[in-house]
């Protein structure tokens, strides 16, 4: 493999991002340095966080400048290391970006178990599914009797976290857009209700899914959602201030949320960040690995073929229409 | 007793109230009903959250009608009781308004131990005390090695916050309006420093105070801090909601707080509202009463004497002219 291709930023992105501001490039293979590990890319994962790097809005890292590669997490396998911890042949993943042949940053990557279904390192047992763990356990602290609603239920974060919530003895309520995702969320993920917001009355729908109003609200959407929750949340409710997914696309004022309904419902609102609990994935994989093996647990990807197809792949993210985790399957 | 001085509302309240929204007006004395008991009130409390319950903004309570009472706490002797657990002479504490002889729903008062400065049951041991203990000790659970943030430090709930931070080994900063309130907050209230948010550059003086941020802040004005706050606050930095005091007198959009912001510093959020934490005023008592009598708890009162004083001196507190808790000396 002397050439392979990446995808780049084609011009700068304001808005929400879509196909056209990426283009794809054939470059050469790159030279690793002391430390670093060259990847063959099999599978690269798109998240909701990219739009916002995209536009520099994101835990203050700067936007990628048009030509410049893309954030991106992958799992694929070691062909070149000058790492000690990683030999060629290894199924590692860490980020390196939208491309087929990637270099990581040996010290950021992570060996994973090539046994498992190496695009569940991306998802359930990788980022979002630690992010949903994050959330419901560390944060939330959620127990049995908890209500527990989560919103973008279909996705690959909220779907593993009402999964996690149902298995630790709470209800599990989701909220979703469309019928589709609806019957994901009810069907393979097992949730008690699902909740579509594009439908007229979708507050009352869920005012009365959650009985007595949730007691965990898990937020991964944004406000539009939140300014409906909030006046239904329990007194003492907690509210996992994950994802601001609405708010990465479009300019404008920064999402804010009223405090008096915070100190009127005793709420408590707890902002997570999920790279704060890389060091502690192994805690979760352990809860994890089981729940998959015993059905308990199930994710759903969205897969597009080819790196080429990463471009519109991401756009369909972007604007809501993937049902699962999207993933682009880079390798042949 | 046959007549008695009562103050009303004399038109409705609609922005920062003042001493000539009000009236002293003359009643007989009143009767009671079923479980009320009659109270010749010693000292009436004016706190900040009256403000807002002029203007029906409270907790959802409605604003009083021009002509009807005020909310407001008293501490009196029992002339007249109707209820079991309250005879002639006893000491009580609770609900009455502005009033020389007032009447409080026994279900709704208690009594208080006589041989304590009366006027402290209506500050460091009553509501704002309980307030700051609730706050520290509960929702923020401050511990030794908490770098603890309180604005409005020179008023009855943030002194005594920020005094209960220390004693539990915490190093305590506040922030006061003026040169005369960071004295008391450093010198009588033994604060490690105390920044004047009325010179330029305050924010800077607070960043400085508090070296690598606070840990914890305890909210009791509103955006104008909060909002400078926010950026300094540790990451995992708690923050207690507890009053909004600046909101409280004017109209306006609700105060809002940017989402992102909560997120970014992984900070927990965390709404206070004192009424949930009264059937635990005892805990507070048992901790606060020793430390009275030790000189590790003090409080300063700003008392205005007789009842016709009430308005201006609401007025005062309003303006954030008072130093120490308000109170006025109804009984001569």
């Amino acid at each position: 493999m002397t050439v392979h291709n990446e995808v780049v930023l084609a011009r700068p992105v304001t808005a929400k991002p879509g196909a056209g501001d990426f283009a794809v490039v054939e470059r050469r293979a790159p030279n690793i340095g002391e430390r670093e590990i060259l990847v063959r890319v099999a599978y690269l994962s798109l998240d909701p966080y990219i739009g916002s790097r995209l536009r520099g809005k994101h835990m203050g890292e700067p936007a990628p400048a048009p030509g410049e590669s893309l954030p991106g997490f992958c799992v694929g396998e070691v062909v070149a290391s000058r790492h000690p911890d990683f030999a060629v042949g290894d199924h590692v993943v860490g980020e390196c970006g939208w491309s087929e042949l990637g270099v990581m940053a040996g010290d950021q990557a992570r060996k994973v178990d090539a046994s498992l279904p190496l695009s569940a390192h991306l998802g359930v047992l990788g980022m979002p599914g630690l992010t949903a763990w994050a959330g419901v356990t560390q944060l939330a602290k959620v127990t049995a009797g908890d209500v527990f609603l989560v919103d973008a239920a279909a996705g690959a974060v909220g779907g593993t976290a009402g999964q996690i919530a149902r298995n630790l003895g709470a209800r599990a309520i989701g909220i979703a857009g469309g019928a589709a995702k609806c019957d994901l969320v009810r069907g393979a993920y097992g949730f008690e209700a699902c909740v579509d917001y594009k439908q007229p009355g979708w507050q009352d729908a869920v005012k009365l899914a959650c009985e007595r109003g949730p007691s965990v609200h898990f937020e991964n959407v944004g406000l539009s959602v939140l300014q409906s929750v909030m006046p239904m949340l329990r007194d003492y409710g907690r509210v996992v201030l994950c994802g601001l997914a609405e708010h990465y696309q479009v300019e404008g004022p920064p999402a804010s949320l009223p405090i008096g309904a915070i100190i009127g419902k005793r709420a408590q609102m707890l902002g997570l960040v999920v790279y704060d609990f890389y060091p502690r994935l192994d805690e979760w994989l352990a809860l994890a690995t089981p729940w998959l093996a015993e059905g308990r647990l199930t994710y759903v990807e969205d897969v597009a073929g080819g790196l080429a197809a990463a471009p519109a792949h991401f756009e369909k993210l972007m604007g809501g229409d993937n049902i699962g985790k999207s993933i682009v399957k880079v390798a042949p």
